[in-house]
């Protein structure tokens, strides 16, 4: 039943959203159903505070200020790159956690950028405008080429970073406008067994035990960035069933895909995600049996693969559900019917759902090829990456900034430089693992007949290629990556490293693979989904939120449990049930300064809590924030109910589950000994 | 619209099977069809040669008789258990074949036991009798009783072996009574890089290059048995288009499944097992990475993974064809017509469609537990079972026959007990592997707050337990097996092993879920089955064929190959192919012996080939018969759209895979120097 209601609420006219759905836009924030729900007056003086203090890291998640010094709260699994380019066999700080005792023991984290967002600026119709007479082939390049020009500009007259956003799935085209952290320094992290205490099994799981946090810190010219717009801690939290708001940057979510997609995606897209992953997961599994060196530098890619995994299969799960699927069907069929009630509408929406069927049908012919070439399926690690980087780097540079392929453009180009070059650690073990196995999944899919196997592979079978590789590229050497990036297309075209040579061989074929999924798929597709939103806005206007978008959003909720099974989950844990659900391995296995916590912590010491708010994968890291604007929280996950919500918001169980100010602030204290940087945060 | 006459075919009463669909049992072979198809005249004479000629394995293959004297062909991959049984690493007859050189060389096969098909008796009327006037819950074990009764009484009475069968989804009930060899041994194999030639990657795909062949020889006595019926090769095989039959035990199809058991299947069976085996198979693959006696001792049961894994991505790819599926909604709706429109038949009938979809929602709410305690999910390798069956050995020797579970039942034992006390090979650290997998994945799916994960992990990690179990237990021992398949209860319930301990205390708990299975799942579902069985019956009689049910079947088919993507091709392939498609690199590496056979054997020396039958797992090592009952192949596979025979026939793309007579007996006679071999199967 309610589902039911959330579906048919993305079409029905009348009926407005009454779960606390949606992750928000600060334009449209639903003022008027908080405080008619929650007794709570948000002011625009609030979301001020609320956008200021809260960041976006490139890696995908979300962060807050937490003191006037550019100190950032983030999950520990947020700064999971940073903290493994740091570590060695010596010193490994994801066994052992990291403290900077001052600050010039921060250490840099030579991937990570934290981009604040400044200013936003609707550009809808100057993008209508561009496509004006186009016919529907050259719709698609004309767009892009609209926004590339528009975020340059953009860039010259505000001096801000900027990025191309679409709402409503191209129902609306805004900038938004960053202000932009490229020096970031890791302050704190604790020990991976209690950062992600329980691992695997117990992700998206409640109740939990994780101390997911991480400080980071933002410099500016080599010192710490002043940073007044921050968010000041509410040590106690929460109360159960006190008003709460995530504000972050959640990913993505697919709520107004037609079931046409949804089947796509049910499938072929999630399951052959899923099947590769999963076999690669077992690889990463047994190769870390071998202890040492193996274990340490597989964690990080193996903790994001399971985390995907258990995405995917739940979302497989949600798309398996014949009921909510037709509940999809339905919706879809009403929203059809408005639409052919109101003739101008149905001129203009013409065929959109069939187009969007045809062009996945045509997708089907070439997606293996597109994905193992141009995606880069049977590459996977670094080398082949950094290889086809470099060679477009240089023949991108060629051209007109906006028909650049949008890592090369001039607003793209420092962030693709710094990925390109950073100094990371290489692992070459563990890179021929990957190399292989991908170059096998390209031999098993695309078959032993196919002729970009035999390019690729000709007489060498996958394992014995990928070491080849591996052991004689120079492409592991950052000064040698630098030297290419400077160097022009004719140099790069006569490189004799062989994985530059891999990747030129297949370059021309890749781009044409890449040519055609923008023409015959991305372009219709794009063009039917604006028709369809064009349609919604008709019919509903924006009483909805858009589709998340990795830009910046508020959702709200309330700090209570749900039914799990009949049963009560309550809303929070404590320190006292972390002690028995230890056993002596990983992941149940706590770090030494944490089995001594017993005697150190209070017992009653406040863990995990959960909220009702509607959150995506990109949320982890959103500060939780009360109605006076106070840090009360740290998103790190959802429970395993909140990953349907992908698809739709099921508001009886679907919840996000988040670090509690006691337990954040307490170890700290008495575990860490960082009474300077609580002092910092303006606590005692 | 191919798909679709064959599924309407399963209902309606007027379209017989066009195609060359069917694996039919002997008693209702189609020969007026054939005749017409065909312009061949099958005779029992025929029939009679077939049946007494074509052998069951219980590794679950098809074989033939091909001398007088106990001979026996069938695959390289149906001998594969023998062979690595009898595999070491100073002697590895999986890499580099076997041929004995005198009968006093042939090697016992410890697990292998051949059967013989003597006679058949249909018992439908008396299983009829021994459920009448029991209500729904009672008739399930009712049955199970009688058929275990009908059966020891068969063996009491005959002399031979019986098997009770049930057609047409419980439409009929057989008495199967077999001729039984249990002393197997090895005569030849080839080199498994050309058996398997293109491995994995070539597995359901065709053109081919395989010599997957193996002789086995049966004993009675200690001597070679006497098998007067036998079959005669036909050197020069089929002509394009003749027709040719396909005998053997064909495993299992679901063409008669319910619209809710294939979506059962879509999203919940097919793809929890492929999410289990791939990333099992990523394990092995990179234990195999190891080289030497990890990479040895993986191959079969990777082997095997990667077969299964192939088929089930099929599947799923043919459940996922909304059009296929619809078109069995559309049968099922015919037939429910069918039934309604008969007031006699809806009463008999009545919610059996419902019954079935209930069932599958009861499983759900314990499957998992089933899976993973009583079917064993969470006890990969061979040690727990042994456990498992030496408890259950001892306690179900206290009951009445046919109270029995069925491995224990007289007729089941020798067979249980052959399994049990084999001396295989051991291998601790393959064990280890996959018992740690197991007890892994039982901790992700069950989760870690499971009382029955609490229950048999302890504190302790899954790699830790299965560690400790694998060194720690003495079940490896085939004398400790022996002693305990003889110990009482007592003794076995006192036992002090680990591993015996672990099942002990799981026993109770494993019971109840297999209780709850029988009661709550497999006998509603039975039960429907028949009810619907009989509707088709009353509706259609038997024009149509039965699933598959590992007994023998017989297909029949012309040597034609299919359209591929608008090409066509070309139904067989010949020497001169395989040699550019030779690698350095498993699997598409060359043994010596074939590297050189440029030379020996002519180039066009017909390899493998292709027919129009109608084949399905199980059919692995069937002898491919003409007209006039000569041996004119050996079926080894199906192409890649045979995997969807499961559900439908498709008769213009799905094809039967075979070893050419040319290639099996050129090389046996150029490369093998195996003379005496051809001499002995009446060859020059």
């Amino acid at each position: 039943m309610k589902n039911l209601i959330v579906v048919i609420s993305l079409v029905a006219i009348s009926i407005p959203s009454i779960a606390d759905e949606g992750m928000w836009t600060l334009d449209n924030f639903p003022k008027a159903a908080i405080k008619q729900k929650y007794g709570v007056d948000i002011n625009d003086a609030w979301l001020e505070t609320v956008k200021s203090s809260v960041a976006r890291m490139d890696s995908g998640c979300s962060a807050s200020f937490v003191s006037p010094n550019g100190l950032i709260l983030t999950n520990h699994h947020c700064s999971m790159s940073c903290i493994s380019q740091n570590s060695s066999i010596e010193s490994d700080l994801e066994a052992g956690g990291f403290l900077a005792a001052r600050a010039e023991d921060e250490v840099s984290c030579p991937t990570d950028r934290i981009s604040v967002l400044m200013e936003t600026e609707e550009i809808t119709q100057q993008v209508a405008r561009a496509t004006v007479g186009k016919d529907d082939a050259e719709v698609g390049e004309a767009r892009r080429q609209k926004l590339k020009r528009a975020v340059q500009d953009c860039e010259e007259i505000s001096g801000l970073k900027c990025e191309s956003v679409s709402l409503y799935n191209g129902g609306q085209y805004w900038l938004y406008k960053y202000r932009r952290y490229d020096d970031v320094r890791l302050v704190f992290a604790p020990e991976r067994d209690i950062a992600a205490f329980g691992g695997d099994p117990d992700n998206f799981n409640f109740p939990r035990w994780c101390l997911d946090m991480s400080l980071l810190r933002v410099y500016e010219d080599g010192k710490p960035a002043a940073t007044p717009n921050h968010l000041e801690w509410r040590k106690e939290g929460l109360e159960p069933g006190e008003a709460m708001f995530v504000a972050g940057r959640p990913g993505s979510t697919q709520r107004l895909l037609t079931v046409a997609d949804l089947k796509f995606l049910r499938n072929v897209s999630i399951p052959q995600w899923l099947l590769r992953n999963v076999e690669l997961r077992g690889r990463y599994i047994q190769y870390a049996g071998a202890g040492g060196e193996a274990y340490r530098t597989v964690q990080a890619p193996l903790q994001r693969i399971e985390n995907g995994i258990k995405v995917q299969r739940k979302r497989l799960d949600a798309l398996h559900n014949d009921e909510l699927l037709s509940q999809k069907v339905v919706a879809e069929r009403q929203l059809k019917a408005a639409v052919a009630a109101n003739p101008k509408l149905a001129a203009d929406v013409g065929t959109a759902w069939d187009d969007i069927e045809r062009a996945n049908d045509t997708y089907l012919q070439f997606r293996d090829d597109f994905y193992y070439i141009e995606v880069g399926g049977a590459f996977n690690g670094k080398l082949f990456n950094y290889a086809r980087t470099l060679i477009r780097r240089a023949a991108e540079a060629g051209r007109a900034n906006e028909e650049r392929l949008r890592p090369y453009t001039e607003a793209a180009l420092p962030r693709t430089k710094q990925l390109t070059l950073a100094d990371r650690p290489f692992y070459p073990e563990l890179e021929t693992l990957q190399l292989s196995f991908s170059l096998d999944k390209m031999r098993e899919i695309l078959g032993p007949d196919s002729p970009l196997v035999h390019q690729i592979l000709g007489r060498k079978s996958p394992a014995a290629l990928a070491e080849e590789l591996v052991s004689a590229t120079q492409l592991d050497d950052p000064a040698v990556r630098a030297q290419l990036w400077e160097a022009d297309l004719a140099t790069i075209e006569a490189s004799a490293d062989p994985m530059m040579r891999l990747a030129l061989d297949i370059d021309e074929k890749a781009r044409s693979l890449r040519k055609r999924y923008e023409d015959e798929v991305e372009a219709p597709t794009d063009l039917a989904y604006e028709k369809i939103a064009k349609a919604r806005f008709a019919i509903q206007g924006t009483s909805e939120y858009p589709d998340a978008t990795f830009t910046l959003r508020i959702s709200y909720g309330a700090h209570e449990g749900w039914q799990e099974r009949g049963a009560d989950v309550r809303p929070w844990t404590t320190l006292s049930g972390l002690f028995p659900r230890v056993t002596g391995d990983a992941p149940f296995r706590l770090p030494d300064s944490w089995a001594d916590a017993k005697d150190t912590l209070a017992g009653d010491t406040k863990f995990n809590y959960v909220g009702t708010n509607d959150i995506i994968g990109g949320n982890s890291g959103s500060p939780v924030i009360d109605k006076d604007g106070k840090l009360v929280g740290l998103v790190f996950d959802g429970n395993i109910h909140s990953i349907s919500g992908s698809y739709w918001f099921d508001s009886e169980l679907n919840r996000t589950v988040a670090v509690h100010p006691e337990v954040m602030l307490e170890s700290l204290h008495s575990i860490y000994d960082a009474d300077y940087l609580l002092e910092e945060m303006g606590i005692r």
